[in-house]
């Protein structure tokens, strides 16, 4: 699936995938990436293009990129052939994938629903066959929805471990850059030019986390059971139930929620207050709880955030594997109402603020279908552990 | 020593602690802060002041606060007394505490030294008696070694810990805000105010870091062993000794210092690209190294940090206590060469990086005396133990 067609399609951006203007490209080159059309999410710097970050007022109030980005780099120099740069939601704040100002790309896999976001373009490009690897960025869960929403490989690594040089922030105690494809093999080629190298140990066992099986719709749970049995054939063991959140995935959400929004005040806040930018439905929303939310909530949140790091850390230090369903629920119609698109984001969040919480990387496997919408299955292991996981998931 | 004196000289501003202009200040009030003099260093935020960020061309292309960093309104509102903002290097990025526009402050414990920096006006004004109590931050040093300059007391909290909202950023992966005082009830108080809840767990044993041990000139050493002595009689325990950098601290040096440049040209190389401001001797070569170090370095630097990561994190995941000195030298003296001063820079992050890389709390106790120079002694905990630290400093 990952060599070029001699003539592709990208042209036609049949999903909606890249942002509007002159199409970044750089043809390919020789290396273990050669073949392989790229495309890359909009706040990642490449030279001579601007950087949106998904809204109109960024764009006019920030200079075109004057270098590219590390991660960029290292693929174009891997031979991958730079096919253009795709839509993000505005300033990667939200997970349906939705924009006002550049289009929402539409969802290859499931045409009714949304894309899933932040990294909306990338995720339909490869869904759509216009790119065979796409970068994106996960902070919380930018990467993982919308691969598990189009039916994709998606990995959120390692908090740290690749480079966000030349990328634009969010909160950066969260924000990774992550990247999708549609089989593995070549998810993990990927991993292995943009991955540090000298991890080492074997994964196992593997922990099924209880409340993220016990919150999904059951439609998505009966969905994916039948791959976690197929794995669980494959390596002779079996998940082992595992409690993770003692007071319920809620107050994951709530601790991620309350992290993120101090942060991305205080890295956007003085942009967002200088400019005054127009923001699409639901980002505005969300920056004024980020203006406001309480310190004291803040506080609560980063104990919160300690004392589970602690725990994963601890559950997974020897080699052990989380397993559940990436999102709750297949991706939102795209009638969704704004009040229905909060609800599926707080659940969503819940289970997504596991590895985002503990900086641990997360791989989604697109392997259940519900009423003819993917659902992927994640695995989380401890943080390094990222090219375990890659090639964990090529071995199933 | 944290009453505070009725008549104070912080007017005066002996040590040259204090950035200049109109000095912020904000009156005292109930609390469990009542009564506590309050620097800040002038990267934190505070409604109505500029934030200087120890560089004259940032103040000017920047505006005057809109609020007040969330650290300092906590320490405000627990009854802490502002008594004004104090010098840093600038943007934060430099250890001798130089500051040529602003004005190097003094040493008090040691005049004809150097203060350390990052957050020399902080430990200064502590050390000075112009204050009880002083918020620094501290990225690659810039608390501990001020505090192990000056003869106090520091801490360099988990990372993540405590809000940096408000807060200048330099590297923020490794960025934290940090806070000094002259005795360890006080820095446990102010603990008690910033730091999160909910942490638990006893400490000990105490591993003796042996490459710092041997790294440090044998002076350094010779002050600090009665010190370590008397905690292991204190404690009724002996310190085991722990190889703890299989390459050698070198090796934790060039992963810090890659990493650190890449981070701080992301952070800040558009303001420096854009405003090409003046700089002082030695902070100009940084940031050049910042704008070219190859990504090939970073690259192996943040397979480095994720191996470091999880063996320090392995180690001392069930209470273990690593101890060495906090610099392998005393502060440099004034007349000290650039050479001289980039030799003790290299040789210094190479122990601070230990922290840093891990994203572990560590306070430094000021416990030694060479040819008239403090030296601390340090201590190393896990993520989240930073309650456990100071109460260990404390019972000392």
């Amino acid at each position: 699936m990952d060599a070029p067609s001699p003539t592709h399609a990208a042209d036609d951006d049949a999903a909606g995938a890249f942002v509007p203007g002159p199409r970044a490209r750089c043809p390919g080159g020789a290396g273990p990436l050669a073949g392989v059309r790229l495309a890359v999410k909009d706040l990642f710097d490449i030279a001579g293009y601007p950087t949106t970050y998904g809204n109109p007022d960024w764009a006019r109030t920030h200079p075109v990129a004057a270098g590219t980005a590390p991660a960029v780099s290292a693929l174009l120099e891997a031979g991958a052939e730079l096919v253009g740069k795709t839509k993000t939601v505005e300033l990667a704040f939200g997970l349906t994938g939705e924009n006002v100002w550049h289009g929402t790309p539409r969802n290859p896999a499931a045409p009714d629903r949304f894309p899933g976001g932040s990294s909306s373009g990338s995720a339909a490009a490869v869904a759509g066959g216009l790119a065979d690897l796409a970068l994106g960025s996960d902070t919380g869960g930018s990467v993982r929805i919308p691969a598990s929403y189009c039916g994709l490989y998606g990995l959120r690594p390692t908090h740290g471990a690749v480079s966000l040089a030349g990328a634009r922030a969010l909160a950066p105690s969260f924000d990774t850059a992550g990247w999708f494809a549609r089989d593995a093999g070549l998810l993990a080629r990927a991993g292995r030019v943009l991955l540090p190298t000298g991890e080492s140990g074997a994964l196992g066992p593997m922990l099924r986390v209880e409340e993220a099986w016990a919150g999904a719709d059951p439609a998505v749970a009966e969905a994916l059971r039948p791959a976690l049995t197929r794995i669980e054939a494959r390596r002779s063991e079996q998940a082992m139930p595992l409690h993770l959140a003692p007071d319920g995935v809620d107050a994951l959400y709530a601790a991620f929620r309350a992290l993120q929004a101090e942060e991305v005040w205080a890295t956007l806040g003085s942009w967002v207050a200088q400019t005054r930018p127009r923001f699409g439905p639901g980002v505005a929303e969300r920056f004024e709880y980020a203006r406001t939310v309480p310190p004291d909530e803040v506080k609560a949140a980063r104990g919160v955030r300690l004392a589970f790091q602690a725990r994963v850390r601890g559950l997974l230090g020897g080699g052990a594997v989380l397993v559940f369903p990436t999102s709750p629920c297949p991706a939102p119609k795209l009638s969704a109402s704004l009040q229905e698109q909060d609800r599926v984001r707080a659940r969503t969040i819940g289970v997504t603020a596991i590895a985002g919480l503990a900086g641990c990387p997360e791989i989604t496997l697109p392997l259940g279908r519900i009423d003819g919408a993917p659902a992927g299955l994640s695995l989380v292991a401890a943080p390094g552990r990222d090219r375990a996981l890659l090639g964990l998931a090529e071995s199933l």
